[in-house]
Parts: structure tokens; C-alpha cells; sequence
């Protein structure tokens, strides 16, 4: 499903969380039409603050099976314990490690036991160096399909939620040949960020993009200030297109 | 075993990973005859590169249960999956969350779930209000018992391999009525800077310290420049008493 | 010269330090025949290291002038002091202020009784909100012709000499109305990683960017590892014409 | 005034800005009887925003001149501006350079041909081996007597105003030879953390303190959450003292 210096783009989008098969379906129904890689979306949320929404848990399962019928995209989906390996292998094309999970090397051994591509995100405060290294650990047990994510880091600025970094893109390729995706979401946190570091994304030459999107942002669960409506992710891709066209790519749109 | 806002202060001390029985054997004997409250030692080491040290894993729990006999000394011992929860239980009064697990909220839960006291330490880019709500995860399951674990952060800095934050103590005290421990050892990297800040911690009102300490530094397999020797760790001891007396607090030797 | 959401982008280029007429000339000829907007170049260097290489100092002025003579262009100069304005103002069309400079108030208040533009770079750990605010230390006074300049901020990452933070440039623009520069340079400090800069930057957004270009930059006086040999610099232009179209731009070449 | 690896202590104490002279002649006198070895405060001061108190100015001169000569203490001074030497040197027995300006290198020359001593603030993201390299701005201009002055950081936190990095201390002071106050009211900007910060300075081996007080810390025009109490700061002296004294110090109360 990844390419590195390739000629083919990775756009996979969603909700932070599943919240309902309704809002779900619409996203996921919106992103085929326009043309997407493959969807996302939060089943177990890992929340800094136990009393946040949590995700809907096991109750997801059912409602991105039916998205995954209807559309025919691949999912995406975050894993935070080795023990949900074969639950969630059930209806994952991608498991994504997130951010707080980098370092836990335990969980990076036993996905390098999979056979499932590997969607690895940059710690919040990981050197690049670390995150190369980090990607040894799933590389050394056998599976060699990563890709990475840059989703910004931890600095002094509070004007965004984090410093989205994308020297980090031609840094990692020139170190790993692997593609690396950027999540300009949560890198930001500001809805208003978004589109334009969707675009410099492309321009710095991003295989991928990771874009948080929900039909109504202010009602959403989590994160309701960085996702892309609809409309916002309509004007953002078709000067993306535009963009790829000038680097040589194309947005692959029936993976595998 | 750990007290907050009390006369009671813990001195946990050991090499960065279990080695041989013949060196922890040694350092178990001198810091015992030293006065400390406990012993530390890693059995299974996280480590950034996997090529590097993974330490000596289940080997080495003879040499800590042979050297917890000899001493007396209580144990505390790094956990980083929860399913080493049983096996390690049999050797660890303490299990302590490393900074890479502080966000991995599975491993927090099941550790709620335990009556052994638990050492959480800060991540290594986590507000302080993070690690707050991060000891909510292991509160809400039911084991109150727990300590913070301030252990430097990652800044622009080079000189040192952290920035250890001791304003961290008065405000994590304050917040959460909870006991707080200080690593000078992993904060600072450097065996220079680690003397000043154990007596800079105690000063700070800090409820113990984790010290790395070594019997030949310059041939530990990980983390030499860090560890205090023999001689230097006597050598802060003794102002470090002095300075406690100051703080109406005296080491606590004869734990639990 | 510099413009805010207008169809024109400011390319200014340069060596980072003037280090003989040779040089300079042969850069600002290059550039010219290319189609910039201004050449930069060091006069008085502000170098951490008081035994670095400083700068010619007053007999960089005679190598400004006749490059400027011979190409029309105008130049981008560093200022440090308000007592070098007059000296410096019969060479500068804009005044740069430089990282180290942000904060230095006494200095912007000065130049806010100029006429000339001034091209404000970030401090390098400056908060987006205080840049704002420093600009206003200089349009109080009255000089309204101001550009931003992101330049890189220090973060944890070690692999870059900073992390750019081109977030920066939608919300300086969005709170300002001021053009906002994208400096990838100093931001990333390694040739390799400053041509795909330069394209993210266009493609965020930014009104313009300032580049260091050197005809053998391992001859640098200063900043040997960052500047761009010519040849690169022409294969950076190519594409960031065909980016700056999709954008609605084109490279502003008869400037004034 | 300052002395490195001596017996003598440095304690520095005054409010933010001197905004009347009942204010400061309140805090002179008390500092006095406590037994102090300077006053501090500001007369110019540099904010972020030019919308805020900027200090008496000029007008301030008479009232620190009344309270020297009430007290015989001396006055550590802000400077900002190669121009302001003359003038506040008939009043400054020491002066500082602030961490907006630690990068200032113009003005740090001219302070080296000065024969008044200088107290070098870290720069806000300045890395120790820069602050080493300001002083030679200095001290190779003639000037050697030095004193740094570790005030925070910017880090992620935001808990704290900025990350007081006490490793600074026994760095500092190994490389140089120059005596390391340091500034917990800047560092925490939090009363509450102000007490135990000065403890563990002195703790960690500095030379001084400099510490914001105020009769009424909640009325101050600037830095009001940061500012001592008269009772609070006595309380800290206290405690103070009895550290130094486990350190081989007493504070200086006759200088010169």
C-alpha cells in the first residue's frame, strides 16, 4: 500500500474516533467519490486523560466492516497492545502505531511477527535517529512493509498543538528508502493549518498524507478543532492534485 | 515504601542494567552497609537501538533474588509489557513505568490492577499535567500506591542528555499529594552533574532519589557515564544527610 | 519589495558571509541571469563563537555596490546596532534583523523612524505571538514596510541545525497581514534537505525565501554545510517555478 | 561582588520594575535588616509586548540613588543599549544583561571595556556552550569580572513559565572558573515554586540567587505571580541559610 520514490501518493482520511456507522459511512462515502487511498479512524482512542472519550471499543468493528464493503478502501487503524493483534487484524489493512507508542518496543516486536503493513509515527519528542532505530525492532522480526509518519513534535510553541517537522521527510528517505507519510492534523492541531501544510507536505516530497476529516468538525468527539469538513478537504485536494502533478505523482486510488 | 510530605526518604540505588551477580552482589553489599532503602537494577532493558545491550533478562533474577536474601533490600525493577507482571512479581517490590511507557495507558491499567507499588516516570517530553492524568489510569483501578518519577526532559540542550526539571517536585507535590523520586543519574549523562543534583533534589523537597551506581563505571555495559562510583556516591551521601537534616527528613532504612 | 497575498514572490539570495568581490560578483551575476528579486550577503557576521570568521565588515561595501551596479538588484543586509543605520542604509534596501535580534528592542524601536523595509527574522525560540508583538516595536514608530522571516527554531531534534516550522507562515499571514519569508538554510542547516524546503515553503504559502547559494560551498568561510552550489540552486528554481504556478505566483524579477 | 568556589553567597533580591519610591525603599530597608548583598530592579524594562509597563525610566534614577544611600547595599541594573552605559553606570554597580540580549554582541563588546561588572543572563534557548562563548565577548575586551545567571529555559512545559535547568550550575562553573547565580522567579514565574527552586540552587553549588520581592506581590505592574512576599521571602532565607552553611557559605552582607 506504501510507496517510497514512487510515482504513486498515499491520501488515507477519516474521523479521529468512530463515533457512529452514520458519520462514519458519510466520511467514508465522501473519501471514495473524491478519490482516497484508504480510510482511518480511532476504535480504541488512547486519551491522556482517562476521563476523554475512549472510542467505541469492539462496537467499531461492525461499522468500518460495512464501510470497508461499501467502498472497497483499505482501513487504517491504531494498536496499542500486542494482545490485539488478531482482533483487530480482522478488519485492519494498516496497523498504525502511534506517537505514544514508538518506544514500546515490546508491541514493535510482535507487529514485526505480522504480516500486516506497519504505519509507524514519530514520538512526540523522538529524534529522527530514534525513529529510524525504532523501526529496526519490527524490521529484525521479519516484516520489512513500514512506513513512517511525521504528526509534528513537542516544541516551545503553543500557537500549535505541535511543530510539524517536515525536514523530516527527505531526512528519513535519503536514511531508509522507506515512504514516509505526514499527519498535518495533529501536527497542527488548527484546522486553518491544515490545508497549507497538506500542500508543503506534497512540495516537500511527502509520499502520503494522513488528514483527520469529519462531516460536521464542531460536533466531533475528539479533536474537534483540526478536522477538515468536507468542504475544506474538496478545495484542499484539488490543489493537491495540482502540486502532485509537479512531483511527478498520482493519488493511488484502487490499492493492492 | 515510598512517603510523601513525611520525615521518610528513599534512597533507591543500583547499576543501569544487572551484569553478573559478582558486580550487583557488590554493589547490593556496600549501599546496604551504606544505609539505602532500596535496590534498582534493569533486568530487561529498553533500549533505543536493538542492537545495543538488551540486558540479561531472565538470568538475572537469581542474581537479584541471591543479593535481595543477602541484603534484606526491597527491589525495584522496570516493567515495560504486562504480561511480565507475573513472572517479574516474584522478584520486584516495586515496578517502575520507564519514561517510554508512560503513555503506553494498557500497561498502566493492568499495573492498576496489582497491590506493588508502583514508580511512574515522567516521559521524557510529557507535561507535567500528562503525567498527572497518566497516574489516573493506574488510580482508577485500584492501586493508590504510587510514586512520581522526575527524570529529565528533552530540551534544546546538548550538554546534557536531559533537562532535569526539579521545579517538577513542588508543583507534581502540590497537584497530587503523591510521593516524588528524582533520577539525577538519566537526567544530567554525566557522572559530574549527578553529585550536584541529587543534594539540589533533596533541597528541592524531593521524596527519594534513583541513583546509578557502579563499582567500575567506565566498564558498565550501558550507560557508563553515568554511574556514580562507590567512592563518589559516598562522598554525596554524606552532604546529602546533612542536607536532608536541614529538610527534617532522615533515609529511610528499614523499609516496609 | 515584499508583498502579502499578492501574485509575486520575493527570491533573494546570496552567500552567507561577503567573502571577496570574486565570489559575490560571480553569485549575483549567476542570480540575475537566473531571475531574483535581491541578493543577500553577510557584512558584519553575528557568530556565537567570538574567534569565528566575522565578516569584512566596511570593505564589504564596495563589493555590495559594485554588484549592485552591475545587476540592479537590491540588496537584503544585516543589521546589528542602531549605529551602524546611516553607514549601512547608503547599501541596504532592506534591513534584516537578524535571530539574535528579535528581542533587541532598543534596535527596533530605531528602526521604526526608518524608511527603509525591514525583514524581522524569528527569534530562535520566539513564540509566533512575539514575533507579532516585536513587529509592533517597529510600526509604532512608523515604518510599516515589515516582512517576517521563519528562520528555524531550536527544538530537541539533533539531525537539523533547527526545525522549521513552516505552520508559521498561514498563521503569521492570517494575524498580519505581513509577507512571511521561509529562510530553509538556517532552518535546516544540510544542503540535501533545503531544496525540498524551499518547495514546501512555496507551497505553504510564503511570500518569499532567502537562500544561502555559494559557487564552491565547501570554500565557505561560514555555514559551509548549508549554502547551495549554483547548479543546485537551478535545479531548486525549475521546480519552484511550476509549484509558485499552482500557487497563482511568479518570482518577482524587476522588483521596485 | 561575585565570587566563584568561594565561602561568600551572593543574594540579590528586588522587585520586577521600581514603580515608586515607597515601594522600593519598603523592599530596600527589609532586605537590609534580613542581611542581602545587593538590590535589584528594573528601570527600563524590555517586554514582549510594547503595550506593556515599560519601568519609570529616568525618573527611576533618584529613587534607587535614595535607597543606596539609606541602605549602603549596591544595584545590579539591567542594561539593553550600548548608549545607556554612561547613564546608568552613575548607579549600577553591576550591570545585566538580560536573556533577550545575551546575543547581543555589540552591546556585550561595549560592556567589556567597561570596569563595572557584568551578571550575563542565559539567552532563553541559548545552550550553555553559548553562553561560555557571550562571555568572551566580554572578558576579551578586558573586562573578567563575570558572573553567569541561569534563569530558565524554554522548554515544552507549560506548567512553568520557563524549565530552570540547575545542571547549569556545576557546568558552568567547571568550565569557566565564573561564579552561576541563579533566577527562580523568571525560571518558574510561579510563587509557589520560587522557595523550593532557591533551596536546591544553593544546594546545587551557585553563587547567588536573584530573587523578585515585593511588599505586595499581587499589586506589581509586571511579573505579579512571580514575586515573593516580604514573609515568604523570609521564610526562605531561613532555610536558606542552614543549606549554605551544609554547603561551607554564608551570604555576603558587606561588599566591597
Amino acid at each position: 500500500m506504501f510507496a517510497s520514490n514512487s510515482s504513486r501518493f498515499s491520501l488515507i482520511v477519516g474521523p479521529c474516533a468512530i463515533e457512529s456507522h452514520d458519520t462514519f459511512s458519510r466520511v467514508a462515502r465522501y473519501a471514495k467519490d473524491m478519490g482516497v487511498t484508504a480510510l482511518r479512524g480511532g476504535i480504541y482512542k488512547l486519551r491522556t486523560d482517562p476521563n476523554s472519550f475512549q472510542g467505541l471499543g469492539n462496537r467499531a468493528f461492525e461499522i468500518v466492516e460495512m464501510s470497508k464493503k461499501e467502498t472497497g478502501l483499505p482501513f487504517v487503524c491504531e494498536i496499542t497492545d500486542p494482545r490485539q493483534i488478531e482482533d483487530l487484524g480482522k478488519i485492519a489493512d494498516v496497523f498504525q502505531v502511534g506517537t505514544r507508542n514508538m518506544h514500546n518496543y515490546e508491541l514493535l516486536k510482535e507487529l514485526g511477527r505480522c504480516r500486516t503493513p506497519i504505519l509507524l509515527k514519530r514520538g512526540m519528542a523522538a529524534y529522527l535517529d530514534e525513529l529510524l532505530l525504532a523501526s529496526e525492532y519490527i524490521r529484525r522480526e521479519g516484516n520489512e512493509q513500514i512506513a513512517f509518519c511525521e504528526r509534528g513534535i513537542r516544541s516551545f510553541e503553543r500557537a500549535t498543538r505541535n511543530t510539524l517537522d517536515l525536514s523530516a521527510v527527505p531526512y528519513l528517505k535519503a536514511r531508509s528508502g522507506l515512504p514516509v507519510i505526514v499527519d498535518p492534523s495533529h501536527a497542527t492541531g488548527k484546522r486553518e493549518l491544515v490545508t497549507p501544510m497538506c500542500w508543503a507536505a506534497a512540495a516537500a516530497g511527502a509520499d502520503g498524507l494522513l488528514i483527520e476529516i469529519h462531516p460536521e468538525p464542531e460536533k466531533s468527539l475528539s479533536d474537534a478543532e483540526q478536522a477538515l469538513s468536507l468542504e475544506d478537504f474538496k478545495m484542499m485536494y484539488e490543489r493537491l492534485v495540482k502540486i502532485l502533478e509537479v512531483m511527478g505523482r498520482t493519488i493511488e486510488v484502487n490499492p493492492q
